[in-house]
């Protein structure tokens, strides 16, 4: 994650959190008031963003708290597994406080979630994705999370990736208008997908030559046919009522990438605290 | 929610996912194609955001956008209820889809999360609040989703409001050294809350006249003997360890204010798609 | 004062008085010419923001500046007294110069007017508060001069305190469904305010619970009279008329707060120069 | 003034006075409520930033908002007066009123002490001249305050004029030297002014071709001399101790410009309500 | 292109070249004053950005400004041509000409010299493209001004395309090796291209499916021989030496993409004028 | 330049670049790899930049980077000559790259065709000065690189100089009244300069005591008249139609100035490149 990028992020969460300042903390410590604290696991999860994310709050806060001890992306924690030690002025440690733990809870929810689907496709060679359901704001770093959970990520906006949908189909009236359209405008370091609902539309996906075919909604039978039609001319995604129940049987259909909006707009928190030691 | 806010917001929100525009729809469609299209409900929720935010989001994109038949904030959904009616060029429709999505899935999660709690203390007249345990960068928005669904907010960050935790406490020698060093520097429109953990504290609390009494991590039985100490001499708010399966017996204690972080971090998003008329 | 926020804020004034270079200075100095200053007191004042704001300002222009000797907020200058000084590269100093002192001049005619107010109730438990006649842009540092003249502050802006006026109530026909109005929607953490004119609505706050009572624009006989009602009831604010030569008077009357406009919108500013030793 | 520029002001003093939101007006009034008001002189003064400030705060907030009957810039108001009438939703004018208030206050406030300047230097040829003692974020409109009242504006900032002070000279051992180093960076378009306090240095620029010459902190008698000497050569102007006393001494003196820190550091701010009409 | 995302970029360009007012034109006109003007070519050229950018820049600077008769993008000027026709306030006219001009006569700039090299390969399927080498600040409006020329982009930035150079090649220890750890990476919506400049290493792009093959500096020779080997296995792209002399010969060896740093660093600006009919 | 200023823009210009990281050197280096890499000059040129630019480019992408052996201004290159060299995380260098080469480029392109100008009117007191036709965004840069190809500036925007055109003085009747309305309301430390296109205006010019005569568009005859004409009594600027092979024959009339738009909106870019050296 580029750092300018994300110091420019945490300077406006702080801004959110702390607004002109603390006034309880401030009114009691002094700015020469030191201490240090602990980011402790309550239970198990995927780390995300300890030493990436949580730490450069602090950082942010006040650069010269100290940041020691980060658990790494993607550890498996135990509850009181310390996840970061902190040290500095105690106003700033109480000041990014918050801010470090919304994140790390989530971006850990996050990873935590994405790692329970990696985990069901284990043998396998197919892709978790996330897609745009992201919180808007923290696309960066939900997606980022992801990675940290051992998914992979779709495109990251309306921007960098095609993904023609129902709508563009139907004003073109056939998918090989549509794909031409965007072939000759977009750049050719960039795939183009074409969402897909039945097995005709897959055919003609293939027939003029579709980079990527997204399954949308189909039955694992009906996959199954997809991707022995498709037989390697195309990468093929599915996409649509996936689950930890259903995510195994879409993976033996033999589909190369599942994408899943859960992962990022359904992971629960994980419990992190923060203990003082004065 | 103040308008010039929340734009700025959405502005940003629709350059993360737009960025520098939607590659797909700009090769397919052109400036004067026009379309409508529905946000509908999939399930079953609380509604928040749909008339106030996601309509919003639209307008932001292309202010020449029509928005009507928003459902209003609180409304209970039923699957394929309409939320939301959007009409316009069909480009900035498709831009403004998915953030208008994300947030009113999020705010309708928090909202429905919010209002599954409220009816659970129904016929006390306990408040049910948020934390500062929000998303970064969307306190706004879901604190004004805690109250579409029925809550109430608590502080909206360290500078409007106070709270003297342990820490604190343990810096200053005693909660009255802690509240009088507080009160002597916050403006007197904000009342004075303190994090207790044992009856003692509560005791203490009440002979420095604290204005509200956080009760953390109590047993019901503990809260019930607190609330009678306290009798009516200050507010009292129940925190830590609340849920849909202990609200009920948290609330019958006679606290005030129950807050819970999980309206905020844990809510998952409804189900709501947006279904095209070209 | 967060620094953080005060930094921005920095940045904003330099651009304004900097703009694109200092045409005169960048054309005479190397960058490698160094120089030492004083910011000296012209005047008996007291003192707000030599520590916190202006040295900060030079900071801001170019870290490698040192600032050393700086007077403590609430210091009662004599003429000639030195408040800070500062060394470091030629061309940054005289980049900072004009907006440290613009600001130190400003926060201390601030801090210096409170004073002379603290100063006519000493001996009472009055507090003098100011309002949100404040210069826009600069509230932040504006109320913390009141603080540290010896002032306390009313709440920062609309969004962290409540005050029912005279136009809430009529368009709520009583002050009642104001307050229960207001109170519904507000965090429990904030005091509810209400403006009254005549001892008529000061009753009526009583009787439903107001936790701050202003009297606006009362004479001091009248509110002598709403003292004794309120009797401890509620905090009781005099507000409106109040100068130097009534302050003593309107103190004598019992009120708890009284807020004085003129502490940020009229104070004159303090004469401090720049002494160069090259 | 740019309307662009000020918008984005605005916005800022907007987002400083309202926060997240009004909370005891929301609370009270719906979004169609509507109401007018007027904003009303409650002494007497000359008028700036009726029209041109005050009302755009009212546009700002909210676009719908009608401005009507502003007084102009210049207008010697009489208390009672009708500055300007606003109408529109309710919760926007309660919002912008503060705003609108503080800064057209302290514009007035400016305007009028520029008149009094002004009218004591009439008859004369005279200008009166602000400088870069302005409040810090608020130069853009002080200076158009001073024009507003009848005086002219010195450079905007470092960057559009040039100011050699002694410590340039002392740094190029001779004005002459400075002057050249100026001359040879600047572009053609900008006058050189030099700061003298001797006779001596007066005559030093005399020989370099200076284009305006500042008489800092001299007796009138010097004042007169200086004049006599440089004799049309160059513009002059009057710096240093002056106040309402000593202006006319010294545009006796012949002096051309007369630049005064205390038009925007010490104007008090004028007193102006706001009248309900619901 | 993305209004939003322009109207932003325009913003801060009226901001550069008005700064905080056109001196000039506001001492001499008032805001009641009216003209119309026309953007004329003043010789041949490919128009970019008349109707999508200049037209902007006017409506950003007042709304009520009326642009009509806009040239599209792609069209053949010939000298004296009407590329636009603007009328309004005249002091917002004389406020957006210079960004408008400035901005139509560089993207048609780019436009033009981008169609010299398009028309050199006409009858060829190849696309010429662009490069990151643009002016910092203006990406998206020069990559746009390259598609109004007949050309096509490449990627937009570091973020949303792969190009494995030989550094990066040089730390993997292979090409493969390289390939591997981006391809695990990133999104499956984002083809890998590798920059090569030996057949050898195109040979070894062949065999782990690299999916755009770079030939960096090669002699047209060699060119042809590398497109052999690739044999449409992967796109081939052309890069370095590129210029109006050489571009006919490379697109005889058969590559598939021509990149060229040319078409944004160095394109002349067109001659562009602003008529006045007052 | 100031560098506050600069940071931000450079800020910026790495966010166009980098955007949310660089999708193939994160993937393939750690953040503790560490290289370094000379710029490198490919042909002849003269050099503006280097030390002040270029370096802070990589200095604010990482802090910790090291910038030796810059290229001072002005600097003549010749082919392989060693311009900055930079050592540090390898990933950072790589995002810094394409900004840091792209600013030298230009900017280097830019002062090299401003010395050309110089050069052939040495041995003359004219000055070359660019105009505000400069890329947007880019003002204070491109008039900093004309000023290190031993240029000087004119105006830098419309706020900071007057110029009256035809389209003013059409306005106003005459150029008596429209230098009248301009002197009455701009700053004293501003020149006061009108675009002529006769002798008759040059002559009204005279009358009313215009600080700048611009001869537009006039043949040298013409301006040779002119300057006869004027006689010292005001600075004399040429404009229009000034390229390589007239500059000089315009230089013999025995203007003051020449100011050309080629120096800033037609120079070609010169070669530069990053040679790695692990």
């Amino acid at each position: 994650m580029d750092k300018n990028l994300l110091h420019g992020m945490i300077r406006e969460f702080l801004r959110e959190d702390v607004g002109r300042g603390d006034l309880t903390s401030e009114s009691i410590f002094s700015e020469l008031d030191h201490g240090s604290a602990r980011l402790v696991a309550r239970n198990s999860f995927v780390v995300a963003g300890a030493a990436t994310v949580a730490a450069e709050v602090f950082k942010v806060q006040n650069p010269s708290i100290l940041t020691v001890d980060a658990a790494a992306d993607g550890t498996r924690s135990r509850p009181m597994m310390e996840l970061l030690t902190v040290s500095g002025p105690v106003i700033d440690l109480l000041k990014a406080e918050r801010v470090a733990l919304n994140l790390l809870q989530r971006l850990s929810g996050i990873a935590t979630l994405t790692a329970r689907f990696v985990d069901k496709v284990k043998g396998t060679s197919v892709r978790i994705t996330d897609t745009r359901k992201t919180t808007p704001g923290l696309r960066v770093l939900e997606k980022y999370a992801v990675r940290a959970g051992g998914g992979a990520n779709h495109r990251f906006n309306l921007a960098d990736g095609v993904l023609i949908k129902d709508n563009h189909i139907a004003a073109c009236g056939s998918i090989r208008e549509a794909v031409d359209r965007v072939r000759g405008k977009i750049p050719h370091t960039i795939r183009v997908e074409v969402e897909t609902d039945s097995l005709d539309q897959v055919e003609e996906c293939l027939t003029c030559g579709v980079d990527i075919i997204m399954l949308d909604n189909m039955s694992p039978d009906m996959m199954t046919r997809a991707v022995k039609m498709i037989n390697g001319r195309a990468l093929v995604e599915a996409s649509g009522n996936v689950n930890l129940e259903t995510v195994e049987a879409i993976a033996g259909t033999g589909v190369d990438i599942i994408s899943i909006g859960a992962l990022t707009h359904s992971a629960p928190a994980c419990d992190i605290g923060m203990d003082w030691s004065f």
